[in-house]
């Protein structure tokens, strides 16, 4: 912190202060806000900030491909992770054939943002969103919908043939009991019923596993996704034996995007949280270090200002809940292992420890790795692009909040 | 539901799709989404959709004051809750004294917007923010900023003379050790060095006790609240006695606002979710009612569709924790007793249930009194005001986000 030098300077100096404190995600506002803030160190951002750390995340931009490139998985990255158009960008050019999304306003903001290749994951159910894709389908012929029920696939019918195109659809298979037309003959039928529509072109299937991906040790990991994924091998093989276009089986995500090339047929991985390696992926373990998972780096933290120490064995903090979630395990302060952060006022964070590894006062800056990436990234506008502890590059999180 | 009735039409006919799915939170795109949805049924909207009930809010706007008549005790709502400049205005039109804000970029937006006397209840540390907060006190005399700390009060007197202006100050005291002084002889020094400062007014003091508030049932919380606010009375009889400018005893909240006229001196109430009555507050029980708090009425709901119902005793809706955040006790859904939410999915909600007062199919909308107000708040861009189950007005959250 090179601030405390000429803190006393500054405060005493007339000078107008730096920029403005709440910053529009878009515009001219945000265009004037980079001008400014590009090459500030980081430790002179207002807090709490969202970070990445740019040399980590293009080292995971790469590492994915590298890693499974024997495999002949591609990798198709969740957005909902990031909601960022420009790191969707970054993937894209680091291999990626195309993005995942979980909601149609996200889908909206990605396809409008040049990313054309997107295949939404959830399904659109009411009639205004249905039309709503269909007319994304026919700007972006990249888009592909999920479909995983009868009724709507009638919907995406009569929608489709209404607008005059013929639209891509995905099966999604139920794994988890969440989303998903149970495997099997039930799927089966639900993909011959979108091959047999004329305005629907059937693309192949998903399926998210996603009560597997954090199952700690590699080995466990393992053997319950191949138990879990079983029924949705089944469903592929029947629906390939049947002659339907299995162009697509996607699924996976960051805890087993490394097992996903064992199941025949499987073409790609959905993963997103490998960008970041939040605190509920570091201890999972991977496949070389079952105690970290460290086939990528932690890129993505929270800095966060402390604001009060009048208790001993007490640090309070400018992040809450409302900075951090109250995902849990709680963030990691970086440089302490023996830092409990609790997150759970909306406001304030409080940290309790019996030892620290430095000491520590009012005004003291933390760095705090994020308990669980995709929340925390949907309570902020904009991450800062962070390259040797300056701000490189503002990036956008154009699809926060966009839930529907 | 009457969309039911025409689905298939509307399916079926090549008509344009209606609003945008993504609508900024300001500026033109607002303005047309707001002419396009004004008058549509609540049941229409494209869900997860965060709605309040006008009747409610206006009702609960008025009550407060009419309860607290006869104690002379102001109210000075908190703005944290809402971050809503529109709901602020609403709120000193019904008798509000000024409003509270918890950061400083949540300051601005609220001072920008027209609101002229804002008490923002927690510190400003980094020299930046410092800064900008007597920026923010030059341009509008009405922002007042809490102090806990000598540094920091060095810090505003060398800020505010920087600037030419005398600056209005109020001392937070510690009251459940999170942020403030101690209170006692390090209060009074604090306040008193506020007072000498050339360029600061001392206001007063406030002192907030955040976990009585849900302490459940209305004598326990009185004991409680008695007990720890105990020494900030003392504190505050210390500094009259010295002769300090006492004029603002600020504190308390919703669940502490029918008690805090026991206190000598006290002067107003920084209530915030009695706007809205969120699970977490409606269980705590009240004066009249212990086993419901309904000095106030539920208004802030999550509409969210079934989006799944392959499995008995299970429907998944598009409310997860992006929607709803992971609060405890978790979303209530209206019309159902034996219901659990359970939101712990980014983008998914699961309920559980054994029986179902109806019966419920893909396509169907739940309305969800939200867990934890203020948090869920932070997730949207807007709230859609209804009335008699129509859109009324949007209501933009123009301080969604600002945490810093």
């Amino acid at each position: 912190m090179t601030f405390h030098i000429n803190r006393r300077k500054f405060l005493k100096s007339s000078l107008l202060a730096v920029p403005a404190i709440s910053v529009s995600s878009t515009g001219e506002a945000l265009a004037r806000y980079e001008q400014e803030v590009i090459g500030v160190s980081k430790w002179e951002l207002e807090t709490p900030a969202l970070c990445v750390d740019l040399d980590a995340l293009d080292f995971n931009l790469k590492e994915i491909h590298q890693r499974l490139k024997k495999t002949g998985i591609a990798v198709r990255p969740h957005a909902k992770t990031h909601k960022c158009p420009a790191i969707a960008h970054m993937q894209m050019k680091a291999g990626a054939i195309g993005i995942c999304t979980a909601k149609l306003s996200e889908s909206e903001v990605m396809l409008e943002n040049g990313l054309s290749q997107v295949l939404m994951t959830s399904v659109n159910i009411s009639p205004s969103k249905i039309k709503k894709a269909m007319m994304l389908s026919k700007r972006f012929p990249g888009f592909i919908q999920a479909a995983d029920h009868s009724e709507n696939v009638k919907d995406l019918q009569d929608a489709a043939q209404a607008l005059g195109i013929i639209a891509d659809v995905a099966v999604d298979i139920d794994v988890i009991r969440r989303s998903g037309v149970l495997p099997g003959k039930p799927a089966l039928a639900l993909a011959q019923m979108v091959d047999a529509a004329p305005n629907l072109r059937f693309k192949g299937i998903l399926a998210y596993d996603g009560a597997v991906q954090h199952v700690h040790g590699y080995d466990a990991r393992k053997a319950r996704a191949i138990r879990s994924f079983e029924p949705v091998v089944e469903t592929f093989e029947m629906m390939k034996a049947s002659g339907l276009n299995m162009e697509i089986f996607s699924g996976g995500g960051t805890g087993t995007y490394d097992m996903m090339h064992e199941f025949p047929g499987f073409t790609d991985v959905q993963a997103g949280s490998y960008l970041f390696m939040d605190c509920q992926y570091i201890d999972i373990g991977g496949k070389e270090n079952d105690m970290v998972f460290d086939d990528f780096k932690s890129s993505l933290t929270v800095l966060t200002t402390i604001v009060n120490a009048n208790h001993a064995g007490r640090l309070v903090t400018d992040g809450g809940a409302k900075a951090m979630t109250l995902n849990r395990p709680t963030g990691r302060v970086i440089g302490e292992s023996g830092f409990t952060y609790n997150a759970s006022s909306d406001e304030y964070g409080s940290i309790s420890f019996e030892e620290s590894a430095k000491s520590y006062r009012v005004g003291d800056i933390l760095e705090v790795i994020v308990p669980h990436c995709d929340p925390v990234i949907n309570l902020y506008d904009h991450m800062y692009g962070i390259r040797n502890e300056k701000v490189e590059m503002i990036l956008p999180i154009l699809a926060r909040g966009k839930s529907q």
